[in-house]
């Protein structure tokens, strides 16, 4: 009685009941499915085993079987007629602290059926992961908090759904992948003592629940998957991370960074991985800089300055006139002032270098990236010596949280032969920019690869791979959890880190070469 | 960190949180559980999983847990403060036709807290299996069936968890056995296919779920466990039965015998087993006789008569008037008559024997069991010919449903080392009268044991025995089913029967002795 399809849909043909085989429907059913599944436990709901005579013998004991797989057994979530083709969708999460993106899997072919995105409605209560930790300690603040998100999501849900005419009915699986705190406050778990020494969870490896449990609303019967985290500050979005990028699987060391306020950092291979999470400062994700935003239209995301005529050509996102600039564009920007001479190994302005666009305000020198005339604002775009100073300690934080997580195990950060740099971060940056200034390690470019939206590329994995529930459990279990001391040992290496790009030049033969040239 | 107790209550001391042992809460509970339990599963409810972070600081992380097995994993369904002796419960059902018994355990000790039983409700839609599966095909009609007995067990668990001073919530698991229908019913699930050729049930193997989901108001957390099915004629209560008598634990080859409007019986023993199923006639459950009823206050449960007077020497329940007679006090009515000679080995009257007591009432024999001015009913208490015949037949058909399943192994019924009778019927039976009538097999008296109410038996042991789900799962799936054929064989085994004690006397070598003495 083979079966046929993906994983999560088995279309499987009965025998029909007769007096010398009589077995119960659901055990008819499930028995079949235990030899195509290979596997001695397959629970049904009740809600589902109730519909379950009547749907059979409509269907002529043909039917096309939706399953899941839980932790240690496998759950039969729907049954359809063995001819319908109609969807049967499963939903990837991206559960972000600022924005939330959506993504539709078809679960039999494992295609991407629509993608949106929304910004977290828990920005109202606030913008950061401390000021909703503690508004989710006021009287009702968890409640509300709880609610934000997933009302927000299920008003999400529909629209897509509707924007691709199915029916959030057809929807029997939910991946969630977020930080420790985002995932809690969507579980309605107090975030209190993640943000308290020790600094703990409730929960590292969330139970899978019935989507309408966490008041989702999709089939009855969707199992909800919340990635695992290994801690308060290192969530299920990074564990979705390494999955995705397969760091996990392979022979080779490699290290993936996602950078928002803090910099979360794993390295390994197949053997072992090991983690740590850093302040790298807010420099990099824009927040260090008065002009400097996120991504969006008419932030400078990319800068270069002509070596010889010092022309600041700068590219926004969607060509819109510059208001701002995102972490990509600092980085370029501090990139191209070093190499065009422009500042110093410290990050000081030269002034006879700078000329005119260099400018003292309220006794500090600010550079004038884009004149008045030619922004989005009517006023100039400057980055202050402040700002610079900033970027610098954040590069700085940067490279030593990378250095100290390689020496740990007794590498050093040239014998990574893969690099992966996650998240907006990583889709923005320019790897070359960012080596030139110190902060990414002088690795052969090909050795960058950014991710993308990794996190939302792990919970799609988790709909589309059978085993997936147990190898997330497995990255979470095996990965040590590097605490970063900020001892002396750090602070040697910061204090070598915060010179452009580095006191040892050696680290960085290519740049130096760079900066030589303009010499 | 061993953990104390019985397996189901399990005190645990958590080593507290600290910066190099920062694991969830949850995590950090079950890792202990996992050790102390040898399991690499336990599973934990969404809304304790919301409570735990702060009832295991309020505890200082010294708690007591409640666990439950379910098929292939644990879970995790309450935690009270460690030093907490209050009552831990668990509730076996036995959810009969006509009458439904509960017992409350105590889950610490394993004993017995309280026992009460009802009229099972749904003898307002109809007193019977057949009239019950006819209501729940009408609209609405599985509903109300369903809510009849949700509620009924609703309120009685209420009261009686008032008269020991328990609350509903300190119950942690339900343990259910009762036949195919009942338990079909108790779920909500449609009895149809029940009474249809090929009598298919809906699930055999019920999953284990919340018992708030089936309606049953527990502890939130609470899991029903109810007892697996072989097929629409061999239910649960038959499963509990075995595992109540170990039967299929031991090297001796034990058969087990339950009557209702059915006869059910298992023969086996650790390594086989075998059951089968047949009517057995109405005259053992007491419906036979105008007279007969089941047992209760002022029914003759036992009758002897004076070999030498011939006087009827009776005992009522509760020693009240007679006022009818049940089916134990059937049988050794019978047996009576024929050891003192009143009735011949075809079971009819010898009107030179019976005398006086012996009328024709429209143009049947009755003989007077209880003269009007005796009985409690005020009207002479009479057994008729018919009666003795229906008794006849059934007692017939009991034997050669015995006979046929001991001979489907080739075994002869005077090679079984242990005869069970369960239920009402066992409790109140004299065997000495059933041997004599040749209904039971001429084995020695001590190879009798009445289970008393083994279904209930076996719901108590669920609570208590920590593997009884696997158990059941296994009685359930190794029991070969022995469909009854009323075939040539089986009718010469029928006809040989239908004699006082049986055709072949050789069978019956006690009674033929007793009878003989007599004349």
């Amino acid at each position: 009685m083979p079966a046929t399809g993906t994983p999560w849909i088995k279309i499987v043909s009965l025998d029909p009941p007769s007096l010398q085989n009589n077995t119960a429907d659901a055990d008819r059913l499930i028995s079949v499915l235990k030899e195509d599944l290979q596997t001695d436990q397959i629970d049904i709901d009740l809600d589902l085993l109730k519909q379950l005579p009547g749907l059979l013998r409509k269907w002529e004991y043909r039917v096309r079987c939706i399953v899941f797989k839980d932790r240690h057994r496998w759950l039969l979530t729907g049954i359809t007629e063995a001819a319908d083709t109609g969807p049967i969708a499963g939903l990837a999460v991206d559960l972000g602290t600022t924005r939330v993106v959506l993504r539709l899997v078809d679960l039999v072919t494992g295609d991407t059926l629509a993608e949106s995105a929304f910004d977290n409605p828990q920005d109202a209560v606030g913008p950061d992961i401390l000021a909703r930790i503690h508004y989710a300690e006021k009287d009702g603040g968890l409640d509300r908090l709880n609610q934000l998100i997933v009302g927000g999501l299920n008003r999400k849900i529909a629209s897509l759904c509707a924007t691709i005419k199915i029916d959030p009915q057809n929807i029997y699986a939910l991946a969630v992948a977020g930080n420790t705190t985002m995932t809690h406050l969507f579980m309605g778990l107090s975030p209190r003592w993640i943000i308290r020494e020790p600094y703990i969870p409730v929960v590292n490896k969330p139970p899978v629940v019935k989507a309408g449990t966490l008041g989702i609303q999709l089939n009855p019967n969707a199992r909800a998957l919340i990635f695992p985290n290994i801690g308060s500050y290192f969530g299920g979005d990074l564990i979705a991370g390494i999955l995705y990028a397969e760091i996990d699987k392979k022979e080779e060391t490699a290290i993936l960074v996602d950078v928002g306020t803090n910099a979360e950092v794993v390295l390994g291979n197949r053997n072992w991985l090991i983690a740590c999470a850093g302040a790298a400062g807010p420099a990099l994700e824009g927040g260090v800089t008065r002009m400097g935003m996120t991504a969006g239209p008419g932030v400078i995301d990319k800068l270069a300055i002509d070596p010889d005529t010092r022309e600041f050509k700068i590219h926004t996102i969607e060509e819109k006139p510059p208001r701002g600039i995102c972490g990509s564009g600092v980085i370029d920007l501090a990139a191209q002032l070093f190499l065009g001479g422009m500042i110093d190994i410290r990050g000081k302005f030269l002034p006879a270098e700078c000329g005119s666009r260099l400018n003292e305000i309220d006794g500090l020198l600010h550079l004038t990236v884009v004149p008045s005339d030619q922004s989005g604002t009517g006023s100039d775009l400057t980055i202050s010596q402040a700002d610079v100073d900033s970027l610098i300690r954040s590069k700085a934080a940067m490279y030593t949280i990378l250095e100290t997580i390689t020496a740990s195990v007794g590498m050093a950060l040239k014998d990574l032969s893969r690099f992966y740099v996650a998240g907006t971060f990583g889709a923005f940056i320019d790897p070359r920019s960012a080596i030139t200034i110190g902060m990414l390690p002088d690795l052969p470019l090909e050795s960058y690869k950014s991710l993308g939206n990794s996190s939302l590329g792990g919970a799609t994995l988790a709909l589309t791979s059978v085993d997936c529930l147990e190898e997330m459990d497995r990255i979470r279990d095996r990965i040590t959890y590097l605490e970063l001391n900020v001892n002396q040992d750090f602070m040697n290496r910061f204090s070598a880190a915060k010179f452009l790009p580095h006191t040892n030049l050696a680290l960085f033969p290519s740049a130096d070469m760079n900066r030589k040239s303009k010499e």
